[in-house]
């Protein structure tokens, strides 16, 4: 007998048979003995709904209310989960973050999960109940509910995962696992058995969106054993672990992409100490996050170009906050450019590998792709290209890094 | 200043626009100095959605879980409207009822409120914030959501009323007040200026849909002054009063009706001590309630013929549970009947007035309209007529009471 947890997904409950076929998921362990708590999201498209009806009430609303209104999905899916459970015979119920309860910080919107109080689930658990638990949410320190932000639902699963010293945390999706790379772009993709936690933060932060970032750095912490695995098949999917299961270590386990970038530059920025920080300080005031950055040596120690991202989004607010400053930065010129891609080849072997970035450039100028920024932590090197080559580069980095599938 | 309670229906709450135009309203009492608590029920037939999820797992779902799924409507509600509030820069804040709370006993589906705690409640209001707070939900005393059965919301906001001691309760709806008759079929029905909690109560149980019968029982008993007006127009509504302020007492204020009725005749019934209790018995042991109950004299003192109503919904249930014991109750035959209308007339004057029982029977004898059972209260006098009558009986009484448009 052992404890698990199951997270579905937005597809995995899309509608009333979703939901039952999920359930059958569900008893399987239940019949095998096990205690099981379940992670629902909000049936498909609700959550976009709720979001559209707020954001009706323009740009800067209460996000406390945000969290109110957009908690509701899961709380739907959470009840019928559990009459989908009943209908199986399998005793079940519903419980709400503050029934739990959940406790976060008060960052509404984007709170983040401080403890999970176990003994009344405990003791649910022990009567062989499964619980069902709306994901996504929380209550802060002031009693009201909040949430974690998109994808908040992984970050759920694996707390509770935690908290209640899980064996194991599936999280149920319409992929069958974390792939090489994207295999709607690269059809030679392949299913990865195993990653380690490092592998899947990068990969989650560099735009794979399988799980969401803050989930695999709680796995990471508190050393859960995570399995990303499809809800509408039976094989096994990709489990996420500890750098020492992974016996053969790939130096390049995936190529991650991201279209949501956006890149500056500003032209001829007066060569001076103190110039970075009066341009980023401004930015960073405006809550807009800078990613890559790339300062040119200046050829007369006079003036330099400097190169950033920020992601699309936020790319006409950090044009306009420059450009109210234009006076005081001295620049001559700023390039604003949204057509660029942010593509990253991410391997935990690249710490015992030297050349691995070398063959990245090699491949993409073999193909005439042009670099524009390059960006490299201890295991993952990502360059900004422009976004037409999006295609073309993954797949020239994917057969470069022999990860095709044969 | 004084403290208002304003429930808004669901078509008042129906999309943005129209939360939008409610929120105007809880601004005119916010400006003129008034502590407003608001109480709102889901937009338009999102409840009808979530019954209909619940109802894809069958007739014995776990009510529970029904609870848990229904109630999201309204919490969508109370964030939206303290978001319109905000929008008029009126600081508001949703409550949900577990924050408050409203405490409810555990008849999970049609919970009664038992207790609201007012502390922090008034501790908002006196900073001159709004409560939005959803309706139609409490939590029981397992500290699982309840809800109070359809229309509850109106309940929610007369308990609330009466908890924070409210000058008055206004229920914004989509029609302006309360009528002698239903105006979608008297077009010479008048809107009342004031009516008794008496006759509130008895219209409410007797068909008029305006509000729900349980929050006029609630009215009436912690005195508190409702008024039924319409969200869409600036008329005056009804006001819902004690008798002691109406001064010029109507013998009749009003004509309600019912097509929720079905007649069952158990024809040649034994007529002895105890055949009403071997009938009534296994009915209510089934959960079905009966309403109007009519015996015959018997003729050669053996057998008679009884005969009673059920809602519609229980018919079948009725004839079945009936069928099942017909040995034992030795009925000739049993005669089902959905084919009928209750209609009602009711009046607090009825009381001081003799003879207004019998005006009804010769209007009705006039336009040739047989009745088929009687049952008559203090101020009130119901008659089962034939569905096709519907139109015909309304109209002749509404006339002969005097109750016409001039």
């Amino acid at each position: 007998m052992a404890r698990i947890v199951q997270k579905f997904g937005g597809t995995s409950v899309g509608d009333i048979e979703r939901i039952r076929n999920a359930a059958l998921r569900v008893k399987r362990e239940v019949d095998a003995g096990n205690e099981v708590a379940v992670i629902v999201s909000a049936m498909a498209n609700v959550t976009n709904q709720l979001v559209e009806y707020v954001h009706e009430f323009g740009a800067l609303y209460d996000q406390k209310e945000y969290d109110a209104v957009v908690s509701s999905g899961e709380q739907v899916t959470s009840g019928l989960m559990a009459l989908a459970l009943q209908e199986l015979g399998i005793p079940a119920r519903s419980w709400l973050s503050w029934q739990i309860p959940i406790h976060t910080d008060d960052a509404h919107g984007k709170a983040r999960i401080e403890i999970i109080e176990t003994a009344e689930a405990k003791k649910s658990l022990a009567t062989g109940e499964v619980m069902v638990v709306a994901g996504f949410q929380g209550i802060g320190p002031d009693n009201r509910v909040t949430t974690l932000g998109r994808g908040g639902s992984d970050t759920s699963a694996v707390a509770l995962a935690a908290a209640l010293e899980a064996e194991r945390c599936d999280i149920f999706t319409d992929v069958d696992g974390v792939y090489t790379c994207d295999p709607r772009i690269i059809a030679k993709a392949r299913k990865l058995d195993k990653v380690t936690y490092e592998e899947m933060l990068e990969m989650a932060s560099l735009g794979s969106k399988v799980l969401q970032p803050r989930s695999v750095e709680m796995a990471m912490k508190y050393g859960v054993r995570v399995q990303v695995r499809s809800t509408f098949d039976e094989a096994n999917g990709t489990l996420i672990v500890d750098e020492d299961e992974v016996l053969e270590k790939e130096v390049i386990s995936g190529i991650a992409y991201s279209r949501d970038e956006a890149k500056i530059t500003l032209v001829r920025v007066a060569d001076k100490p103190g110039v970075a920080a009066d341009i980023f300080g401004p930015l960073s005031e405006a809550n807009i996050n800078v990613d890559m950055i790339v300062q040119n040596v200046s050829e007369d120690g006079a003036a330099t170009d400097l190169t950033f991202t920020v992601t699309k989004g936020d790319l006409a607010r950090a044009v306009a906050v420059l450009e109210e400053r234009r006076d005081d930065l001295g620049y001559a010129r700023l390039v604003p450019d949204p057509d660029v891609v942010k593509i990253s080849i991410i391997g935990v072997g690249m710490r015992s590998h030297a050349g691995v970035a070398q063959q990245m450039f090699s491949a993409l100028a073999k193909e005439g792709i042009n670099i524009q920024v390059i960006s490299t932590s201890e295991i993952k090197v990502s360059v900004l290209v422009a976004e037409k080559h999006t295609e073309k580069a993954l797949s020239a980095l994917h057969t470069a890094y022999g990860l095709d599938v044969s």
